[in-house]
């Protein structure tokens, strides 16, 4: 995919230029310098540039073009585009800005190339980008002063000064990379489209992403999923909050997605999510150097109790766990380190450790099937030699495939150590609760690999083809109620006994067969607030009941709404049995879809805000998980002598709803408040349901 | 307060050594090099180290000796304390390890070292520390190969390897520091001494702490209470979690204090506690750089989009405000950069901003009177000219008297800027959520110096000597139920309207003064399930009722435990009200002394650990505080139609607990659960008190 964009034969600079600091001027540069296909600078007022011939068009190029890369100011884009399309050329690098990042006129523009570009059969990076680079071919089509070294870490970022900033990094830190892409406005190609390419690529081992939106939510979720599996995806998604989200619309003009939906969308697709640049750079060095541990036991080394501590600390927050040595492995400590030393996990070298000492603690701990890796704290403390250190861990970890970071601690006179120690592969902390976050990726990602995707549940027993009638007969978003049983029904959705009737006859009808108590209320398109005219009536016990309940019901809303149309009363089971009232709910995300919310009704939601997301499709793991991840979910299992409520059955409605709003994508949102869940099953109580266009 | 052992005029060294490595000849070549008081070398076998003359014994040196460095090996360190005492000597710094850190025996001689120096009115710094520092005079008692510039920051530290990295990390980062404390296993010497010491040090603005544990609790908060009106107080607390507490007690048999403990601790004394190394560092270096800012609002500035996102993110994570400008400065904004630049907060100077445009939004922005302090985001694009920018903005921090951060990103494209940026005293941050987290430190720090300190509140209607009467004649540590109720009362704490009686006829009169209904409980030394027994009927109405009731259990209690003594029946008020159950606990910390628990009754305890901590004495602030605090506390204010809860009352009970448990330190637990919070008042109507010795 994409082949010829990241490995072109050919690539012709509309707008490249003689003048220093241009930016024509430096793309040509960078292309000259290390890529070796035909390179055709496009000026109209050139003869040569960089020692190669110029051309005044496009159209004048004598061979077959892959790509353009476009630098002409804005107005002059289109026709660029155009003559692109003339010229057969596949792709176009865009990396002039004014389109829909500076408002509506630039909109506009950017609207008219995509079309060009589509109308020729073209694909668009850009515009407003930074351009790409492929090292393993010396590709790069950036303005960028820094080419970086081959790596196996692959950048796509929505914003182009990261790019540059990373590049910067890299520089310094002697960081490499596969491919950098800059995706600018996304006019056409966009995150989906260098996802997939990067899914495939084998020069590729991690991927970084910033995004501050996707454009296409389903579709990211099916790539990244996938691609999560194979190698680790790092993102940093930002606008998370009210004031990023207003910083980022300011910025693209990006539609931010809702911080609850990515949270979910990050749920289902395993990818890691950098809070802070930092941990997204740290992240790709781990990732680009360790192998991936086979669980979450952590051994920490260290040659100072303090820092240790600091480690501990640090894995309980980030949930690693610490190991438990085997007897063995605490006898060979016992046997190798002095008396006070401290043979358990965080293991103490003492201060007065050398090299040799470090080196047989580590082989030792690592050697144990309880530890699945390792942090190795050095303090530059009076006799510690922290080059010879590392070299010690270094042999360990040549000889030994299990992720071992090191956190070598101070300033100069650690700094040989921690060279080294890079050099060979073994990314450096100053600060051990930055390696335990590493730590804590490496086997979130483990966990990934380990995954078994599971296919969301369907139900051969629903009754598609009935929800379709409803649907389409309802002439208003708003589902009416009757309907909205009629579809949980038709969806096999449990829900409490109801029924319409007309008169105080039928009412009784109605209410022998649901049984008693139930309850009534007025169906009429004119009484929006039931309540107030009395068109309400609760726990009604017995036939006789029923028919003064209707009989007063009649009497009083004919005095209080002389007007209103009356087309009967809805009968309702009242629940008597013990239970506990849930919500669930689903709102359709602009960007990843059906969003799917559960919780436990009440005070929980509206002032704990305990509720949990997936997206649908749900398969039956996000259905248990969802409900296992509220923090009230304690209440659901039956504390202080209450009954357990049927989690089986609260699943099963999940499930069903979810396949509902994937059957019916116009079902833009549903309220089921509440669900009524007993030690066995569960129902429906109440329904509300909003049809889109 | 401790000024010999930071300004002496004579030292002497026990354990001078003239072989190289040796800790004893580092000492001396440190003191050598800068310390221009007098120097006593002691070694047995040397006639002179580093050309100075060396002493058989400290006894044989001529003149006065402020301070005793000693560094011989542990069992000749006893005999060392006990010479430097017949010297005169006023402090002893003992480097020397294997003390309480190696176990029993070694805290057997840490006690005699102790022990010794009391006799002779010396004070002990260590033993197992690293020395200290006084930059201001060129003292180094340590063995690091470090010596610091002069600053002022001072650390102190139970980690000596901590020491040696900060001091590492100090002289790369060009960091300098006015004291720095090694304070090893604190024989003697501790954060609290040091704390005072520091507080009137007029060369240090800001103390870095690392503590495992503290001596005196209460005297530390007391102490650091007033430190942190003055200057920031930067703590590292480890051992928080389980496992690092573990490692904590495997390091210096430091009994860790409660991490809840802690907690409450540092909301008492305002010190800032730093989560990680990295949070300490930087909080270290804009503490002594910075001024404090007079508010929560920040403004970004920032040359890219994408990070102005992050940092945006990150404001919102930390608390910290996007502050909103006034018309004026959006004109001013407006009226100076660009059409397409971001004028509203974070201001996004664009990609091509010259560092004109840079200082004057700058300016613009910390000129109005909405913004406390600004942070400067700066990516390397194109035409970036880092250093010219570090220039402006060291010009208008020269203007300005508000805190400015930066976050020049990337590696070697800014360095210049950045070097130019720290030698103008202006921090920099290559995450811009790093320098987010400071200025949060920074609001922090304005937010101390703002608090006035509450006193505790004091009621002087309470019967203090009915209080004693009742404890001291109490023979268990489990005060009675009927003790407790007048324990409370004696405090005027509402409690539920009660009474002892002894036959039917007793019943009916204390049930006709209490009101009915009543709740009726027997009193025997012999049972201890109530309920199993018969021993408990709830909801009595009425005198027939009682009677009845009484009768039935004393068949009841007859016919299952014959052999039970029965003192009589205890008579309770069931509250009839509509009212919320809450819990007041106090749990008497090692550390910290009486530690007061507030959460609501039920399940928001149990599941959802909804607590919130107050170390005793409290003030009214304290008690709203905690109140406040918690996450369900909407549901006393009122939800849903319910009545809210007067938490006047419930405060006042807070406050009158902490006095009682301040008054009577002998009190170490007491549960009231639960309290019925009412719409108007509060009564206790269960309490368990157990006293210590």
């Amino acid at each position: 995919m994409l082949d010829k964009l990241f490995k072109p034969k050919s690539i012709a600079v509309i707008g490249a230029s003689n003048k220093p600091y241009k930016i024509g001027k430096t793309v040509v540069d960078n292309l000259t310098i290390s890529y070796h296909g035909k390179i055709y600078p496009i000026n109209l007022n050139e003869k040569e540039i960089n020692g190669l011939k110029c051309y005044k068009s496009i159209l004048s190029v004598p061979g077959k073009v892959d790509i353009v890369v476009i630098v002409v100011p804005s107005k002059n884009v289109p026709r660029a585009v155009e003559e692109c399309g003339n010229k057969g050329v596949k792709y176009c690098i865009v990396i002039t800005g004014g389109f829909k990042e500076v408002g509506v006129e630039g909109a506009k523009l950017e609207r008219k190339i995509f079309e060009t570009s589509k109308r020729y059969g073209m694909q668009l990076l850009g515009p407003n980008c930074f351009g790409l680079m492929n090292t393993s071919i010396g590709l790069n089509t950036t303005f960028s002063p820094i080419m970086p070294k081959e790596g196996n870490i692959a950048v796509f970022s929505q914003s182009g000064a990261l790019c540059a900033t990373l590049l910067d990094w890299a520089y310094r830190e002697g960081v490499g990379f596969s491919k950098f892409i800059s995706l600018g406005n996304k006019a056409d190609l966009n995150e989906n489209d260098f996802l997939e390419t990067l899914e495939e690529d084998d020069e590729t081992c991690v991927i970084l992403g910033y995004l501050e939106g996707v454009v296409d939510g389903e579709k990211f979720i099916e790539i990244t999923k996938r691609v999560t599996k194979k190698k680790p995806l790092v993102l940093i998604k930002a606008g998370k909050s009210s004031s990023g989200a207003r910083a980022v619309s300011s910025h693209t003009g990006t539609l931010a997605g809702t911080e609850k939906a990515y949270k979910a969308a990050f749920i289902k697709n395993g990818a890691i999510r950098a809070e802070s640049m930092e941990e997204w750079l740290d992240a790709a060095r781990v990732f680009s150097t360790q192998p991936l541990p086979n669980g979450d036991k952590v051994a920490i080394i260290t040659n100072a109790g303090g820092p240790g501590v600091i480690a501990a600390d640090a894995c309980d927050t980030y949930g690693v766990s610490l190991a438990n040595f085997s007897h063995e492995t605490i006898k060979k400590l016992r046997d190798n380190l002095p008396d006070t030393a401290s043979i358990y996990n965080p293991v103490d070298v003492l201060g007065d450790a050398d090299p040799g000492r470090y080196g047989i603690a580590l082989e030792t701990v690592l050697k144990d099937e309880n530890v699945d890796g390792s942090i190795v704290i050095l303090t530059p403390v009076a006799t510690t030699r922290p080059f010879e250190m590392a070299r010690e861990i270094a042999r360990v970890a040549e000889k030994i495939k299990k992720p071992i970071l090191a956190s070598f601690m101070g300033g100069t006179l650690t700094d040989a150590g921690i060279k080294y120690l890079e050099e060979h592969g073994i990314p450096n902390y100053c600060d051990p609760g930055r390696a335990v976050a590493c730590m804590k990726n490496l086997i979130k990602q483990h966990q990934n690999t380990e995954r078994v995707e599971e296919k969301p549940t369907i139900f051969g027993d629903v009754d598609r083809k009935k929800v379709e009638e409803i649907l389409y007969q309802a002439d208003k978003p708003n589902v009416g109620f009757m309907d909205c049983i009629k579809i949980l029904e038709a969806y096999k959705i449990p829900v409490v006994g109801y029924g319409f009737a007309k008169t105080a006859e039928e009412c009784v009808k109605v209410a022998d067969k649901i049984g008693y108590p139930v309850a009534l209320k007025i169906v009429s398109p004119d009484i929006l607030h039931k309540t107030d005219v009395g068109g309400i009536k609760l726990n009604i016990e017995g036939d006789e009941s029923i028919i003064k309940a209707y009989d007063e019901m009649m009497v009083d809303i004919n005095k209080r709404e002389p007007d209103a149309r009356i087309l009967g009363v809805n009968i309702q089971e009242m629940v008597r049995e013990e239970n506990k009232e849930m919500i669930i709910g689903v709102n359709k995300d602009p960007q990843f879809g059906h969003l799917i919310m559960f919780g436990i009704g009440g005070i929980y939601v509206e002032i704990l805000n305990d509720v949990s997301f997936r997206i649908a499709p749900m398969s039956k793991k996000d259905a248990y998980g969802m409900i296992r991840e509220i923090k009230t979910y304690q209440l659901l299992t039956g504390v202080r002598g209450e009954r357990p409520v049927d989690t089986d059955c609260i699943a099963e409605v999940l499930m069903r709803i979810s396949q509902l709003v994937t059957d019916f994508k116009e079902i833009v949102e549903l309220d089921i408040n509440p669900l009524a869940g007993f030690e066995k099953g569960c129902k429906v109580i109440d329904i509300r349901m909003t049809r889109g266009n």
